[in-house]
């Protein structure tokens, strides 16, 4: 493991890291957030999970996340969104392949070589954060877009391993639309409709063993907002189940850094709530 | 002009717009942040200029500075670092033409015909502004490094103008380190060594008509530090001539948006505690 990049940002240090994956088979690289508390205990950790196209770069340039940490005393983890590099397969579409790892376990070939986000993100990045920094067990996860369908879906699936969980914007019902076709047919089999539900928030809710209450923030300007997020159905789908949901819908906003920064101070207030209990 | 960007952020917008700009010759656009107060009454406005490479996006999106001046009521303006478009010099070096126009009015040709970032700066922006959004004739300016060196000096010689002024790593004697007397040789002449000089804070402050305080903070693991930026020279000329500084040295902090970021609230706070006097 190495660090590539090493800034001072109130009182802390953001950095980023690469590694070789053991579960991806590539270099990965994350941004690491180490809060000024990080000197002298161990601190909970936020893993946040970026969307389409992203870096771990894009989060930390400009969600404005480390003021938050900083006086709340939490590390704040933002990994790559897929796995990297020439020899890992890749597709010319934004929305597939290199940037586009939806956060599954592939299952079929080229994917299947590379694309094991989900493990990466549940198993192998947690425990090389918590084997090399100042990091306690007491995790939390959210996300945007695909990472915010990431978070939710990680959280669901591992009762017991994250204090809390949010997301902006997330795609909650990838097997209902465009965007989650398309990769779960490419990651997981065009047929195998039961694979891709163990990837659907709004399938999952239903057989959920832990009543962990959803943050959730959906701007209503959103270009994406009624052919890819839908969030109603992840609201019917709490409903049905009586699962906890907080679900604000923001008038005005779309589905940018800017939306994700006016809304992240009230996350990072629900994470430190849960976190620092 | 033409609004080519329309964000919801923290209760306010995040726009961009493009003019023709008369100065300049050419295209330019600029970021600017509309706070909710703005809605119903003018605001006073913050400029923002900004450092080698950047254009109007690197500090709407890296420094965070929309919770501040939403709160303050403050509309932020951040232009472009200097003339664009394929007719406009440029210089395949990223410390001069396209991307670093030094906030000057050049004198020598080729670079004479479009770059008059002072001007446009100091007059045609203003106008443009307090004539077309809820902007009140209350100003202050800031920036960072060449556009640090922009507020200080533009701040300098238009006493009355700005209700405050502030820093980050700015270039405050550009007549001395390498970055300055290549751009300022370029663009005003390499021997007229009197017009440097209007460009150059360490050479204002004695004659300065206003004892506007300046802000400053600089990094000391700022990369630029010891070669180009030189803090000890306004020290020491503030010194010789009676002008209060508050020159903040930051431990760890380098040349970059962490940087801005961590240490912006403080520069809001004397920029708001001026504006809404």
């Amino acid at each position: 493991m190495e660090r590539i990049e090493h800034r001072a940002s109130f009182e802390g240090w953001q950095d980023v890291y690469q590694h070789e994956s053991t579960v991806l088979g590539c270099t990965m690289k994350f941004g690491i957030y180490l809060p000024p508390q990080a000197e002298h205990q161990d601190c909970p950790v936020l893993y946040w999970l970026s969307g389409l196209t992203c870096t771990e770069q894009n989060f930390i340039t400009k969600a404005a996340v480390q003021r938050y940490a900083a006086r709340q005393g939490i590390i704040v983890v933002a990994p790559d969104t897929s796995p990297r590099g020439e020899s890992v397969a890749d597709d010319a579409a934004y929305d597939l392949g290199q940037g586009a790892g939806f956060y599954v376990n592939a299952t079929e070939l080229p994917w299947s070589n590379h694309y094991q986000m989900y493990s990466y993100v549940v198993d192998e990045l947690p425990s090389l954060i918590e084997a090399n920094f100042p990091a306690s067990s007491r995790r939390s996860i959210s996300g945007h877009s695909m990472g915010g369908h990431g978070a939710l879906v990680i959280a669901l699936r591992n009762p017991g391993r994250y204090a809390s969980v949010s997301a902006f914007s997330p795609i909650v019902a990838p097997t209902q639309v465009p965007w989650g076709q398309k990769a779960l047919a490419a990651y997981l089999g065009e047929k195998n409709h039961d694979r891709w539900k163990q990837y659907d928030t709004v399938e999952l809710i239903g057989s959920a063993q832990e009543r962990l209450p959803l943050l959730v923030d959906q701007g209503l300007s959103d270009e994406f907002l009624e052919q890819q997020l839908r969030p109603e159905l992840l609201r019917a789908a709490c409903e049905q189940a009586g699962h906890p949901l907080t679900l604000n819908l923001r008038p005005g906003h779309d589905h940018s850094y800017y939306f994700i920064s006016t809304y992240l101070g009230e996350h990072m207030a629900h994470h430190a709530a849960a976190l620092n209990r």
